[in-house]
């Protein structure tokens, strides 16, 4: 019987290639812009990146998309959260009507949000017992994340909500890069001592139980992840087929990311990082990737408020290239 | 005679402290919105920032300024510019059409933006010559920067514009923490590696000449500083007088408020570093002085154009934290 990741596997590994020549266009025009060349920095070069995975030489922000996945997790049975699981539902209700830190981002700049629930009445398996899901199901939610792109989107943030889904995501990183639960575990939504050591033990409990089950990425996401983590690698997946141009959140939303790049690290050039998390095991996620983000403010919120607050940055870059005079137009004396 | 400088000194010292019962209240309000104590890391703390300094429980940014202060150096004669002087004025003139990439940021954010030129026409002594100005001159365009605050804005972005200044910032740097000409200098507007040499062997024989002279800040403003630093320097005091919240720009605008800091640490307490400029010796200053920016974005272009990016994320602060839902209104579960 072929594997249910079949198809997903040719699409993780047959990927259409960066825009040269439109980046080659960009730094055209940037060169008459009335700056001095490269004092623009990381705007620069974001806009480089918008335009090198759209493909156009001009690139467009007309329809920005901040996507969050939300799913629910059995392992918070082992008590790894400081908020009850009914929390994941209530905040999507919260993200709709507004009340949100995202929502809130998404409206004061005119970015377009929209939430994916996943299944939150039916909890993914409590993975220190049991597999999170079956291939079969994994497969079809990474499927059903990739429908998240069928509006067309011109950037994709990606982000997320799921209580108890830091947990998730350490242990999906223990998988990857080995080590211990209490080296990739962190306080998550704020648990206690307590909290944090339980924590450790349930990734450590989750490393043991499917040990023998680990040996390529996507048998680790079904094994140890979440519906909303399945979901966001299907966005990221059909992002680059797409060419949509990816900003990923932080601890959580990463481990996504982190799946497809094991799977193949140019699965991911398309990805920026948005921020580096305050969980403390983020920044030693995105070294092992090689992958540098784009801010540092101490943000641990997920629900994609850090991809979206990295999307008003490539907002602002985009804007400055396409309305900032040239030294021509303007009447400014060029370099000497 | 008495320094023209004595009501400066004054105002250095007596200094209106931060209201820390605001601060409580922002506190308090920060504790019932929908998501966990403390997960928007720096966001939570801009606003208490804005608080702490308008002196407001529920701080406002109705009347958000940037101000640009733009001068003429003499030292340009010695070759330490890869631009012409004239670009002072007409970058001015860019500023003000719109063309410039701080007016973009204000124009796409909704910042008011405002250029202060200083005698464009009279650039000051070149340094390694003579002071750039005397003390009744240096204090007079201090006390012309304090009027920037004149309009009342509740948030002041600082930043400069001035051919040669990346020199002059550079000397102040030498003359306030030691040091060599070549520790201090960058490349600036992009200088190649002999105009590198000359930036820093200017720094050094303007240190050299004034040496005698530069016992205290501000003897070391009028020898070796710039008008819009000077202005820079009054719109620093002024806002403190008048509540006023600042953020600084980068390499250069933060040598007004390091002379304020050599007058006395706390008189720029209620100044925020917008980013960490490119031009390398900016950290080591911001570490000086024990100072962390908000932004890290490898940009290096001044006018502002940092600290305007940063006034973004405070701006976004604010917003979420008037508008974002709290647990009884949104009706979600906290922290059980």
């Amino acid at each position: 019987m072929p594997s249910p990741f079949a198809d997903l596997i040719d699409l993780l590994h047959v990927l259409p290639p960066g825009d040269e020549g439109a980046v080659a266009a960009i730094r055209a025009r940037d060169r008459q812009l009335t700056k001095p060349p490269g004092s623009l920095g990381e705007l620069e070069a974001l806009v480089e990146f918008l335009g090198r995975w759209q493909g156009k030489p001009s690139p467009t922000l007309d329809n920005p998309m901040v996507a969050i996945f939300a799913g629910n997790h059995g392992v918070t049975d082992q008590g790894v959260s400081a908020f009850p699981r009914e929390v994941t539902a209530q905040m999507v209700a919260n993200f709709t009507a507004g009340g949100a830190a995202v929502s809130q981002i998404c409206a004061l700049h005119e970015l377009n949000l929209r939430v994916f629930e996943l299944a939150l009445e039916l909890p993914t398996g409590d993975i220190t017992q049991t597999a999170a899901m079956d291939d079969r199901m994994c497969a079809a939610t990474i499927a059903y994340g990739m429908e998240a792109v069928a509006g067309k989107p011109d950037l994709l943030a990606i982000g997320e909500m799921g209580i108890g889904n830091t947990t998730v995501a350490a242990a999906i990183y223990a998988a990857l890069y080995g080590g211990a639960g209490a080296d990739w575990v962190g306080r998550g939504t704020g648990v206690d001592d307590a909290g944090l050591r339980r924590k450790a033990d349930a990734v450590d409990r989750a490393i043991a139980l499917h040990k023998d089950a680990l040996d390529d990425p996507l048998a680790i996401l079904a094994r140890l992840g979440g519906r909303e983590i399945a979901a966001m690698l299907g966005a990221i997946i059909a992002a680059r087929q797409q060419k949509i141009p990816v900003i990923v959140d932080g601890f959580v939303a990463t481990s996504a990311a982190a799946i497809a790049h094991a799977a193949n690290p140019a699965s991911i050039d398309h990805c920026l990082f948005g921020h580096v998390s305050a969980e403390h095991a983020h920044a030693r996620v995105l070294d092992a990737m090689g992958k540098r983000p784009l801010l540092d403010l101490g943000m641990r919120l997920g629900e994609g408020s850090g991809a979206a607050l990295a999307a008003v940055v490539v907002k602002t870059a985009l804007h400055l290239h396409k309305n900032m005079a040239t030294f021509s137009s303007a009447g400014v004396s060029d370099k000497g």
